[in-house]
């Protein structure tokens, strides 16, 4: 694990390659002998070109070629760029949770809040290959006409306001209370302190809203969670999800799925890149991806 | 047009059968002239089986083989059942807004609030075929925590609360109001009534979260909007989703989309359900629907 680099993007191409060509020495495999490379990165981004069109919480990536600057970092590699959530999601789909399903969605709550959606089995990606940027699916605006729609709701890392992830990621909700970590957040809640209880409260009418959408507009059989905040306050995360479906979304829809936790752990977006860069290599992926 | 039945689900069967038969016979076309009958009705339903599971608007739609019991009353004639707002973006792509589109949704705002989405040339069904219930998207709940997440929020006709159709729908705004019709909200809130403003501007927030998720999540290159509140009030209507989306979502997805008004109008329903009809007929409508 190495920090991001956050003086631009020619460090990140650096820190990136350093990383690739350190682990490919390690392996004892020289870099020519390799035949592709994944990388997954934060979206939104086009995952046929490796163009990340904006990464707010990386400095330098905005319309940036992230794919053919690491290819030719890397002395030309074939360098498969793809969203973290839908490599995740890939990993998930191969050897994890969602093993075998074809309808369902991929969710991560963890720094920030994100996820892929795959339906009839193939990932859901858009007109310009953008989709399934969940964590920015606006779940709250102010009730009160009288003040604007955005008000008393934290913004956005993207510039909105009532999205998901500004609601119930960790770093939104860290930055609300004034702190550097969600835990301490959950903790001073649990202590009964107010600001924070609001905190979390709200977080957990985000995320049952979240749930209730995506199972009354995807109707999947599975929701996978992972994410560092899903796997450390599950009663936080999963419980409001699943009680917000039971509660509230339609009954067919609410009685074919399941929420559960992702298999993969922290490892999964590179797991996911793997997958990902063996299956498009072999062009197997367009079926799937 | 004709009044729904509201004294139980065999009615509302006599109803459909009569008004097929004298549709016919104003057409000098025999039923046993007919290859089938396509029948659009409110969901969740699933069209292959033509079973609604659960329409709160039909008294007696509760997990009722909707197709079997018309065919039926139809002298065997094939009855092919859909969604309302499935059969509305059939006609739409066959002939109307979204003709040859292969990412968009078609929304529609009515009484009720719902639409379909269609991802990659195919309409997204889900596990359980109840996909698309956008109307049922939760786009608010109360930011107090010390209320409940559902208070000062209509209760939506599904059971749940925030819901896009309980804030924005024609029939639930002119409930909240106390009124028969839509249109007399709208109308009061122009003379500057504050009880119907407010029902407005809510209205326009949960319009704009619903468009601005609709691009963050699904990235389509067009919504096609239609129903007859959009038709009468397309400045409180389409412009608050443009507005939304051009303001809060992300750029990219933004700039690939285009909302526009449905081309059909009050006959897309029966349009579609002939289109649909023919196209599973043919066996062709696999591709698509």
């Amino acid at each position: 694990v190495r920090r991001t680099p956050r003086d631009g993007a020619d460090s990140v191409i650096r820190a990136l390659a350093d990383s690739a060509r350190a682990t490919a020495r390690d392996a004892g495999l020289p870099l020519h002998e390799l035949v592709a490379a994944g990388c997954a990165a934060p979206g939104p981004l086009d995952h046929r070109t490796g163009l990340v069109h904006e990464a707010p919480n990386i400095v330098g990536f905005i319309e940036f070629p992230l794919g053919p600057r690491l290819s030719e970092a890397l002395d030309g590699l074939p360098v498969f760029v793809d969203r973290d959530t839908a490599m995740a999601a890939i990993a998930e789909v191969a050897i994890g949770a969602a093993h075998g399903q074809r309808d369902w969605v991929y969710v991560t709550v963890s720094t920030g809040l994100g996820g892929s959606i795959v339906s009839g089995g193939r990932m859901l990606r858009g007109a310009t290959n953008t989709a399934g940027e969940i964590g920015h699916w606006p779940v709250a605006f102010q009730l009160d006409p009288s003040r604007d729609a955005g008000a008393d709701l934290q913004r956005c890392g993207c510039g909105s306001f009532g999205c998901a992830e500004s609601l119930a990621a960790g770093r939104n909700m860290a930055d609300a209370y004034g702190v550097n970590d969600a835990a301490e957040v959950y903790a001073a809640a649990a202590r009964g302190d107010e600001r924070a209880s609001t905190i979390v409260i709200r977080a957990e009418r985000a995320l049952a809203n979240l749930a209730v959408g995506l199972v009354n507009v995807l109707n999947p059989a599975l929701i996978v969670v992972g994410g560092s905040i899903a796997e450390r306050q599950p009663s936080h995360v999963l419980e409001p999800m699943r009680r917000g479906i039971a509660d509230r979304a339609f009954r067919v829809p609410a009685a074919a799925v399941r929420v559960v936790p992702a298999a993969l752990g922290g490892d999964v977006g590179m797991l996911g890149a793997a997958f990902g860069a063996r299956e498009r290599l072999s062009g197997r992926g367009e079926w799937f991806l």
